[in-house]
């Protein structure tokens, strides 16, 4: 894999050139034959670089930021010098290939949308990532995580075609199993959608469909990819996420209590650290828009340097595997075959 | 208080008598004033009450078992003699004040409905659930947890208003903090039910609604009810306890790679049981079924004994503070005054 060129949204997430600029420097040292564009406020990059020099980081200027509260609408609308819309250009002319930015969600699934356009047979882009389960080793990959309120029951099933291709190249699983997320896992409960869904899901001779799966099911390791509309991805990740914080400060107030838990911890760090990184969000930082014409990785809004050198990470992964050449052949074929029979 | 009669569903759950019949001997030696009736089939009960003799102690016969996972309207229509119907029974004949049961949860809803009413002006009853915080003794009460899959925004506000009741009686809070949960806190998230509850919410003159909240800030303790339908409530919980799982199975295998990280963990033992002690969701257990004419608590079905004993507690507790008179007052009034108007 040799010359590899990214784009890199350098205004986007909470933290802006603070993270990304070190990200970046950082990735650099790490892959000889990665190029990068940073692309934002020339003085403000230029500032964060600090004088460092690497002949395989440039700077794209962009005159404007997407804010992160900011209407996706709005955002598409007003601001075609954004950093966020010069880095996905950057990705739509051939000159990057890929972007990755920790800004505003709804924006970078509408300016994606808008710049790259979704692969034939799509309708909209999902958001997808990986996450850790019971079983070692063994990741889930869950979508749509927010790109989407409104689903229909056939663009469930376009997700579950996607992430099917997608896992299959990321984790060389032949036939990976796919699950809808629903509150039962009896054929009766459920919402309307979730049990269109199970219709056409049941049908498809391509998916490996197990059937629904609950919200405890998700980290069992029983499946490997789990659908759901973007609504509830976005609720559920994200309250585990607030779990994952609240047992971060009980941990943390259960070392501290006394002397002898101080001493305990100290004791037990290296444990504490191990596990720690391993239910550590930051680690599965980057999570993919798929469905476009060209790879978009978005990292978490708060990610720090390493958090967000992960998402670029998955971006260098992508490219290797040509990810959206790869659904673009199958998506196409299959969805043209099955939907429409 | 004295006196108390709770009547439990003793079939309910993954293990039945196995575990109803334990947690029911073990409260009654805490509890001296406390009578329970152990609803089921006699000789299960009897076989697993191994000749323990407590006057406080009956055993009322029924003859039906509702399983895990058959159809609600199924067990409403056709189980008239089952261990949840005949425990709900005693409640509405007054021979008892509440009703604990592990049962299927649909079933539970949909039969105490059936058999209790809604209070005035009530359209659906609610499971609410408290569950830990970021601040250090601060509960969160979250609701619907799985009892309504479809919600209109009027039924959200039905539910705010009645977990704010809970909630000032529970933890005696005047006025506690409300929030919707949605996709992102700006006003222009989120999808239709939801956007049309904020605006019901905000023109309220009785709920303390603060907004939306996001599923990472549900744990945040900045609010004391999140409020949500049962579809959302229910997969963003168990997705919530499905983590859980992962991080308890992570902890294990941490201490356990080698003999350093095997002392390691002898020595931190008591923080971490500790640590364990206070995620641990059987501490959380018992939710209540809110908005009906009677208490009614709804243990998770994988609960041990000591899990499910924590369910009787919840409903020794809501006995005394009489919350169903206290819901049925304010809410009526309330309800009949803001939402005609």
């Amino acid at each position: 894999l040799t010359n590899i060129t990214i784009a890199i949204d350098a205004m986007g997430g909470d933290y802006g050139t603070k993270v990304t600029v070190p990200a970046a420097v950082s990735i650099l040292e790490k892959h000889h034959d990665l190029k990068l564009i940073l692309v934002g406020d020339q003085t403000a990059i230029q500032k964060e670089l600090n004088n460092t020099i690497n002949d395989r980081l440039s700077i794209q200027h962009a005159s404007e930021v997407v804010d992160m509260d900011e209407l996706p609408s709005k955002a598409l609308r007003s601001k075609k010098d954004s950093s966020l819309r010069v880095a996905l250009n950057l990705v739509k002319e051939n000159r990057a290939r890929a972007c990755v930015s920790a800004g505003n969600t709804g924006a970078l699934v509408a300016t994606a949308h808008y710049v790259l356009k979704t692969l034939p047979e799509v309708d909209r882009p999902a958001i997808i990532r990986s996450l850790p389960t019971l079983i070692k080793d063994k990741k889930v990959s869950m979508l749509d995580l927010g790109a989407n309120v409104y689903v229909t029951p056939e663009q469930l099933y376009q997700f579950a075609v996607m992430g099917s291709v997608l896992v299959t190249e990321h984790f060389n699983i032949e036939r990976p199993k796919v699950a809808l997320l629903n509150i039962g896992v009896e054929q009766i409960k459920g919402n309307e959608q979730v049990r269109e869904a199970d219709k056409i899901f049941s049908q498809s001779r391509f998916l490996n469909y197990v059937g629904y799966i609950e919200g405890d099911g998700i980290f069992s390791g029983k499946v490997d990819i789990v659908v759901c509309d973007g609504f509830i991805g976005n609720i559920a990740l994200k309250a585990v996420e607030g779990f994952a914080k609240l047992i971060a400060c009980y941990t943390k107030s259960s070392f501290s209590r006394n002397l002898f838990a101080k001493i305990s911890a100290l004791i037990a760090m290296s444990s504490l650290k191990n596990l720690k990184d391993q239910i550590n969000p930051g680690k599965f930082n980057g999570a993919s828009l798929i469905g476009l014409k060209g790879i978009v990785i978005k990292s978490h809004g708060s990610a720090n340097a390493a958090d967000f050198a992960n998402a670029i990470e998955e971006a260098i992964l992508e490219v290797g595997k040509n990810i959206p050449e790869k659904i673009g052949e199958k998506v196409g074929m299959l969805l043209k075959e099955e939907i429409k029979t």
